[in-house]
């Protein structure tokens, strides 16, 4: 599996008052390294929906354990991948590592479902789920490199 | 004018480690107001658009100084309305009240400008400041009634 | 059970660039009907802690199902009730209806784990699991009145 | 002065449903680049906090102009700066200029005043006004090397 690793410095913006991250952003972190993750198999949010003329792939289920906090100021790794693909539907998986002094500890693990759609043929307001384009699972799956940027 | 006043109870979810609302999210609860203000004026903003043609009415300038604190847990009264109309642009002002237990205290002063804008002629991506509708106006300014929603 | 029903605007604010609710937004407003969860039974948030020498009750656990999507615009209810307890955790559900021209069509479905927690012992920046107080249990349950404010 | 230029990623979470930045984030963006102006100049926030015995240097007052928009996948830099200082107050600047292939772009100015604040003596949950330290002034204004990390 193609998977990435990426830096993000937990700030004041992220965090409650307890101080510690709220847990809403570390989806919105999850979304933010799926694109990434996209990005890396190829396809910048916007091209991939254009080249294969989709409307998104927007979450239908999600889980997440919080097994350690992180605070304003900790730096983490969020580690993300596909995990599994369907006809339509596939699994994208999530770890948060907190870098602390005397090694990474895990903090956080998700996993969350994603739909591929497009407009729906008999209501443009409306989307319809659509088959995964097999180039898209052959990137993620690590089967073909994306030297070529898309 | 026409004036609304909405009531908001500042959530855990607004405020940053220091326990008080992070003040971005101010920003968020006045462009809330703001829709509030048109729906009061008679249109939804989905409706708004749509029956005028436009493509919405992004701030392109905006000011707020903080006077008081409010923690989760308050209660807090913001007060929005028009404030100058010009060709294509408007001014809104807020004011938000944290209610205490011996009245309210005005907490935050806000002023934005908004620009009325239409998908532009030559480029359907681009955007283009167009006239505000008469009858908005009016509404706004308290001279003409909602009564029949729009 | 005690379950309360909110009723919520889906806000702009709240909304991404496909026009609907941006699912992290989902998991705030679950945060915010669990505190007034915890008001109806009798105690707002920081009466909670200080009554009951509480540093919080943090999110351990959550799992959502998104099933049908909701637009800026769109008005919904929030169902929230306590599902279960044990000696130092608790469930939480939450199921979001959209409130369409037909009638209520369920949403999103979520459920969360919290762990009732109070500092460490041995350590103030850490905290520990501790025993849900019963009164909270029993309040939360239905089986006592919260009429006297808690 | 000491002037910070850092890169960011406009991200599906910081846009509305126009497709671009919801305007709100960039106050977000900006709080986050005032905490990385001061790393640079020597203290991570909470390192700053418990040195100088302060609160915090909540924003008073804001102003933020938007001249052009920016959508997700949009790169953009965040150019930070003090730029004046009082006895315990200081303004700083905010530019957002936009990557695009022919070049960068100015997209918004901000300018925030904000006030250094100890807990006040007559009562701990009140924050006071407080001399910025002058070895904080003197790394801010670029007279004093943060070579030695603090």
């Amino acid at each position: 599996m193609l998977v990435i690793r990426r830096a993000v410095r937990i700030e004041w913006a992220d965090c409650d008052p307890a101080g510690i991250v709220f847990h809403p952003r570390y989806f919105e972190m999850f979304d933010t390294s799926t694109h990434h993750l996209f990005e890396a198999a190829g396809w910048k949010k916007r091209d991939l929906l254009s080249e294969f003329g989709a409307a998104g792939y927007p979450v239908v289920d999600t889980r997440a354990r919080f097994l350690a906090s992180a605070a304003y100021g900790d730096d983490v790794v969020i580690e993300t991948q596909a995990a599994a693909f369907r006809h339509s539907s596939f699994d994208v998986e999530h770890k948060v590592f907190r870098l602390d002094a005397d090694g990474e500890r895990l903090a956080v693990e998700a996993r969350a479902t994603r739909v591929w759609v497009g407009a729906h043929p008999d209501d443009p307001k409306q989307v319809k789920a659509q088959p995964i384009p097999p180039i898209l699972i052959a990137r993620l799956s690590g089967q073909s490199e994306a030297a070529d940027g898309g």
